[in-house]
């Protein structure tokens, strides 16, 4: 019962603390809302006699979960549910529905449709770079852009930046920029995990719909103009290393241990082999140490060996921007492009261009 | 690194944030302690020269844990430890060894040695039992009789009592009663999980040793005087159920949704089928229900089939007391044995007595 997973936060109305079940065209349709997103939910039922009523969720839920029955029979009576199964009845205050919020159905206009599992997989690429905090609104949401036949899907905190491209299944032509909530995407990365092949999306001025055939997700989109963030992107770069990603993760994991007291600043240094002179441009075996210290816990200097191109560098990371991206790399070699110790680095799988993580350097 | 589990909980002293490192005889000695609780492991070195030194404990083990090197060196120099390994090297700021309170080693009477695997499972059905709260200290430990090759371990919080009966390995045949600290005994539970066979079990006034082989364990027993708990099972029973463990667990379940007004007080009542008048005693089939009620939730009444002996009955439990045990209970059916509505109620797998949980039924 996804409806009820959207209750979990913020209920600031104790109405919201209930689900809508409602009958809908001979179906039953399990509505959710906190006013910023809402669910409908459509299940197959024999209707015999239209009706409402607004019940706790959890109780709800619960109940529909531990209760394990095949069929059961729901009928109203004034504001009381009453619930029979061949073993279990209940009987279940509500709530009359005209209390309860009406989620908007928004005027249908297709945007594109998406392959259920690349969306999730970009959700999960992209989400975890969004601003935790809301000082600046525009930040704690996913900038979506579709233009022909490509989603681009980007996030930012202003440190760190991921960037996921994706090829959709259909698409009206038309090209549109939104930033959809953070909490909305997590809600949609969760109904992704038992969709089916394909979702729709549907657009309409400051709303969206995700249809995932039988559940609908209606959001409210944060208003505004997102940052211009493709400019910083970079594109020319002094040094390149390529490095096994389990290792870099290891690696960092261990000098953030000793980072603690430094706000988990780790200095990374590259040093190629010595080459000579006529083949400073050659990529050349290397060693990529990393750093961790603290004056009060001590310190740790981890070294493994790299692929690298281009000449020695220092630079310093907030080892969690690092560690964060790696585990949604799936590649097993990660490219990491430096231009110089002061600018945004990027990070990438080896060889790929679909996803694009960009970090900025911390100054010593 | 077990010896870094125990570190968890109210260390009041800075101190034993740390665990120790120490040469013993040839091999490395890891120790930690809160002062009630302490463990050694000893695990093999070569041992270039003896010494030791005391080091936070979390940050040493995340490090380990996190360099995945075969095999480490470890060097003190005054109170810094300086660990290299292939890829990894570390300098960690410790304490001197003085500082760090001595473990007893207490004087080994042996009592009896037991099977890992029946140790673990009777923690598992008996510690839960014990009182969460320090009102009582004795009901907070659990209590062992070891006599002749049987070890008794029982458990109450006053109103439900868990009892279980295992045969030792070896026993030294002198009788004898402790009472051990529940936070020693989930300890050992954690230890148990990766121990080898068996355990040896010492024991010295007021002290208990767990001897894992190469880990000891080491705790203070609870002082006073455990209740006569055996004179609160009953023995003699006007009505008996047999009940299918899973279906028992929903129903209550269920009900305990809609008891949360009234603490979790839940109804059970059994109804068993007609039957003529000379055969009152025989087992036949019947009827269990169970009801949840609250005001303003609503209510729920649940029925399951089950076989029964003697006359109808309705009683009331808190429902988490039903809900602990029965996933500790391995059998398919449960028995349930009543006497009378006021009196303690017993609960055990079909046909078993070595594991017995009695309940104390709720006054309406």
């Amino acid at each position: 019962m996804h409806s009820s997973r959207i209750i979990s936060l913020r209920s600031s109305l104790p109405i919201l603390d209930n689900i809508l079940l409602s009958t809908d065209q001979g179906r039953l349709k399990i509505s959710a809302t906190d006013l910023e997103l809402g669910i409908n939910y459509w299940i197959g039922a024999k209707i015999e006699k239209d009706g409402a009523i607004a019940v706790p969720s959890r109780l709800l839920t619960e109940f529909i979960s531990n209760i394990k029955e095949e069929k059961i029979s729901i009928k109203v009576e004034e504001t009381e549910v009453i619930i029979d199964g061949e073993k279990y009845n209940a009987t279940i205050k509500g709530v009359s529905p005209e209390d309860f919020p009406t989620i908007p159905d928004i005027s249908r206009d297709f945007l594109f449709s998406i392959s259920s599992k690349d969306l999730l997989n970009a959700i999960n690429q992209v989400a975890f770079a969004a601003a935790g905090d809301n000082t600046r609104p525009i930040l704690s949401g996913i900038f979506f852009k579709i233009e022909k036949d490509v989603l681009k899907m980007a996030a930012t905190d202003s440190y760190r930046l991921a960037e996921k491209k994706i090829k959709v299944i259909k698409s009206d032509k038309s090209s549109k920029t939104f930033i959809i909530p953070t909490r909305t995407i997590s809600e949609v990365g969760k109904i992704l995990k038992d969709a089916g092949e394909k979702v729709e999306v549907c657009f309409d001025e400051n709303q969206i719909l995700f249809n995932f055939g039988s559940i609908h997700l209606i959001s409210r989109l944060i208003d505004g103009q997102y940052p211009n963030y493709e400019q910083i992107i970079p594109t020319e770069f002094e040094n390149e290393v390529l490095v096994d990603k389990q290792e870099l993760f290891n690696v960092c994991k261990v000098a953030s241990l000793f980072a603690r007291e430094s706000a988990n600043s780790i200095k990374m240094s590259i040093k190629p082999e010595k080459v000579k002179e006529g083949e400073k441009e050659k990529e050349t075996g290397g060693i990529l140490s990393i750093v961790g210290q603290g004056v009060q816990i001590g310190e740790s200097i981890s070294k493994i060996p790299v692929k690298t191109k281009g000449k020695e560098i220092e630079i310093s990371f907030n080892a969690k921007y690092i560690l964060d991206v790696l585990p949604n790399i799936p590649e097993k070699n990660v490219e990491i492009k430096f231009s110089g110790s002061i600018n945004p680095c990027l990070i990438k799988g080896e060889g790929k261009q679909d996803y694009l993580y960009v970090i900025m350097p911390l100054r010593n």
